[in-house]
C-alpha cells in the first residue's frame, strides 16, 4: 500500500500570494470599476534589455542547424556562463571561485527549494523571521521543521527582525546547525554591513552551523559598503552556500535561469564526526534530478555581462530604485515608518496605528485601490507590517502614491 | 553542527555516462588518430525544426515591449499549453483530462526524480530490470532504497527484463508500494502491449500500488497496437502518475520542456488510512521548489502541436527510425541477437559469446572505435548487453555499422 509523505498535510493549505489574489478578485467582483494598482508581488513589468533578446535570437538560430544545435548541456550549465560569473560578479570583490563551485540552475526558488536534501532530516534550522516562505516550506515537507502551532514550527528558531532591533537577527544563544540568510532582505528590504554579516560568519566557523545565503536581489545595492556576496566575507568559503539570481537583476522571472555556489571548503559531518564536501554532493544530486538549463536562457544570461548588457541592465534597476525613492518620500512625509528600499527593490511599512497587517492590507484595498502583501504573510514578527514592491511602473507608482496620500 | 545526508554516501561514485566518458577519453588520448563515432549516450542530433525555432523567435520578440513582456508564468505551466497537451496527446486516443491535471516541467528527469518526495521514506520501490538510473538513485538519496551489495539495493524490487522472458516484466508475487515503468524502454527499447500494461494496472488497483510511469519515449511507436499513455487503460486514472517529455518527440534536450499528468483520483494513504490525492501535493510541491519553466520554451512546445509542427517531428522521428532499421538488419545479418529499436530510438544487443558488458564495450570501442553503453549499467539485468543509440547522423550511424561488420 503506497503511503503518502504525510509531512506535506502538514502545511497550511492557504498560500500567501494566492490568499491575496483571492482577496483582490473578490473586491474586484463587488467593485467592477475599481482601477486596482498592484504594489504587490514581486514580480518585474520592464521588458527584457537588447543585449539578452539579441542574444537568445542567435542561440534559438544556432539550434536551426545541425552544427549549432545544442542538445543536452551540462547539469552544471555551460563552462561559458560560469566562467562569466566568475569574472564579473567574483573576481572585482577579490573572491576567486573554481567553474566547478558554481552550478547554474532554472533560478534560485529551485536551489533555496532543493539544497536541503544535502542535510539530515533532523538538522536544527534558523530563520530571520518575516522570511521568504520557501525556506521553511521546503523543510517541512521533509519533515524537518517540525509540527506548526500558532504559525509557529516547532523545529525552526526565528530570529526577530523587527524596528525595535533595526531589522538586524540576533545571534542565537545556542548552536543551530543550518541559518537561512536572505540580504538584502526580502521581505523587508533591509541589509546588512560587513560588519554584522561578519558575526554570522564567524557564529558559523564557530558552532559548525552552515549558512544558506540567499542573494538573489544584491544587484538592487546602491550603497558602496553593503556586501554583495557572503564570500566578501573571511571564512565564509567554509561554511556558506550561496544563491544567485537573474529574475530580479535583470527581469528573467519569465526566462529561468540562476546559479548557486558551493565551494569547495564547505562541509557537513556525518555522525561519526567524518567531514564530507558538500561540492561533490550536490552535482551528484543536481546530475541525478536535473538536466541543466535552457541553452537559449544560459546565452541570454551570459549577455547580462556584455558593456552593453551591464549597462541595459543598470538601467532597468535604476528605473525601479526611482519607484522605491517615491514611495520612501512619499510615505515618510504622510508621516508613515518605511524601512528598506534604499539597497533594495522593496519597502517594509509599519502599519499607522499597530493594525494587523491583513486588516491593514483590506484598509488599502478598499479605500484606495492599492494592493500591498501582509508582512504576518512572511512569518509572526511581520505583524503589524505590510511589504510594497518597486516593480511597478512608473505610473502605476506615482497613481498609487497619489490614492495612498488622499486616503491616509 | 550540520549533519551531512549520509543517503548520499552510500551512492557509488561512479555514473554510467561519466564512466563511458572517462574510457573514451582514455582511448583517445592513447590513439589520437582514431575517429571514434558514439552510438552511446541519448543525445538527440538533428537541429530544432523551423515551426518550433519560429516560435521561440516569436517569443523573444513578445519580451521586449512591456505588453508582451512575461514575467513568472504558472508554475503549473500556462494554460494554452496545458490545454494544448490535452486536445493532441490525449483526446484523440479517448483520454479525458483537466489541465490542472497537467504539470509542465523543465524535463522529465527532474519529475521523475522528484515525484519520490509525495511518499513515505519507507515505501517499497520495484523497477524493471535494467533501469534508467535516476528512479533508482533519486531513492536512494532519501533513504527508501537501502544499501547497496553487490549492486543490488537492499529495498528494491528488481524485476528482470531479458530474452529469456521476452523483456516482459513479471508481477511481484507480493505487494509492493510503488512501482516505476518505462515504455517504449530505456535502455531496452522493448515496448509493452495493451494486454501486458493492463496486467500491471490491475496489480495496482489490487494492490493499492502506485505505478509511475515514464512514456519519454512514446513518439516512437510506429505499432498501431502499442499503447502511447498508461490511461489508455482502464482504470489507471486511479493508480498512474505519467512522465512525458519533449526532449526525444522534437530534440528538446537542450531546450528543457516536459510534462506531467497526475490525475486527480491518484491517491496515498495515511498511516491511519485515510486516502490523500495526490495531485494538490505535487501543485504545493511544484509551487514551493519550482517557478515554472522558460515562457520562450513553453511557446516552442506548444509548437510541435501546430500542423507544420508535427509533420516537422514526424519527420525528425523517421531520420531516427531509419537508423534504428540499419542498425537492426546489420546487426541481425551478423548473426548477433537485437533486440528494441522498432518502437523505440534504442537497441538493446546481447554480446555474442555471452561477454561481460564492460569487457565487450571495450573490445567494440577498441577494435571498431564504435562506442556503446554496458548494458550492466543499467542493472544486473542488463549484464551480458549493451546499448546503441539512434541518434545519430545517417552518415555516423552507416560508418558504425561498416567498422562493426569488418569486425565481428
Amino acid at each position: 500500500m503506497a503511503l503518502v509523505n504525510e509531512h506535506f498535510l502538514k502545511l497550511p493549505d492557504n498560500y500567501l500570494f494566492a490568499d491575496v489574489a483571492k482577496k483582490v478578485n473578490a473586491f474586484k467582483v463587488s467593485h467592477p470599476n475599481a482601477n486596482v494598482v498592484s504594489l504587490g508581488i514581486g514580480d518585474v513589468t520592464q521588458p527584457l534589455c537588447p543585449a539578452v533578446t539579441e542574444a537568445m535570437h542567435r542561440a534559438v538560430d544556432e539550434m536551426t542547424t545541425p552544427e549549432g544545435f545544442h542538445g543536452y548541456g551540462p547539469e552544471q550549465g555551460y563552462p561559458f556562463l560560469r566562467e562569466t560569473i566568475i569574472k564579473h560578479d567574483f573576481l572585482p570583490r577579490g573572491i576567486h571561485l573554481d567553474p566547478s563551485e558554481i552550478f547554474v540552475n532554472d533560478g534560485a526558488k529551485s536551489d533555496t527549494g532543493n539544497i536541503q536534501e544535502l542535510v539530515r532530516w533532523d538538522n536544527s534550522i534558523g530563520v530571520t523571521d518575516p522570511i521568504y516562505p520557501v525556506y521553511i516550506d521546503s523543510n517541512v515537507m521533509i519533515g524537518r521543521a517540525g509540527e506548526i502551532k500558532d504559525g509557529r514550527w516547532s523545529n525552526v528558531i526565528y530570529m526577530p527582525c523587527t524596528a525595535e532591533n533595526h531589522f538586524i537577527p540576533q545571534l542565537p544563544n545556542h548552536r543551530v546547525d543550518i541559518i537561512y540568510l536572505c540580504y538584502p532582505n526580502n521581505p523587508t528590504g533591509t541589509v546588512l554591513s560587513k560588519e554584522e554579516l561578519r558575526k554570522w560568519v564567524n557564529y558559523a566557523l564557530k558552532n559548525d552551523t552552515l549558512i544558506f545565503y540567499d542573494a538573489a536581489y544584491e544587484a538592487y545595492i546602491q550603497d558602496p559598503d553593503i556586501p554583495h556576496s557572503i564570500y566578501e566575507i573571511k571564512g565564509a568559503r567554509k561554511v556558506a552556500i550561496e544563491f544567485h539570481s537573474y529574475s530580479k537583476t535583470a527581469g528573467f522571472t519569465g526566462v529561468r535561469c540562476g546559479y548557486t555556489v558551493v565551494p569547495k571548503e564547505v562541509t557537513a559531518s556525518t555522525l561519526d564526526g567524518k567531514r564530507v564536501a558538500l561540492n561533490p554532493l550536490w552535482y551528484r544530486r543536481q546530475c541525478t534530478k536535473f538536466n541543466g538549463t535552457s541553452y537559449i536562457s544560459q546565452r541570454a544570461a551570459e549577455a547580462i555581462y556584455t558593456p552593453e548588457g551591464k549597462e541595459q541592465v543598470k538601467k532597468a534597476i535604476a528605473y525601479y530604485m526611482d519607484n522605491a525613492r517615491t514611495m520612501r518620500s512619499t510615505l515618510t512625509s504622510l508621516g508613515l515608518k518605511v524601512f528598506g528600499g534604499e539597497n533594495a527593490p522593496y519597502i517594509w511599512l509599519k502599519t499607522p496605528k499597530g493594525e494587523d497587517s491583513w486588516r491593514f492590507f483590506e484598509q488599502m484595498l478598499y479605500n484606495a485601490h492599492v494592493v500591498c502583501t501582509p508582512g504576518v504573510g512572511f512569518g509572526p514578527s511581520g505583524q503589524g507590517y505590510v511589504r510594497l514592491t518597486a516593480f511597478g511602473s512608473h505610473e502605476d507608482c506615482a497613481e498609487a502614491m497619489e490614492r495612498l496620500k488622499k486616503w491616509i
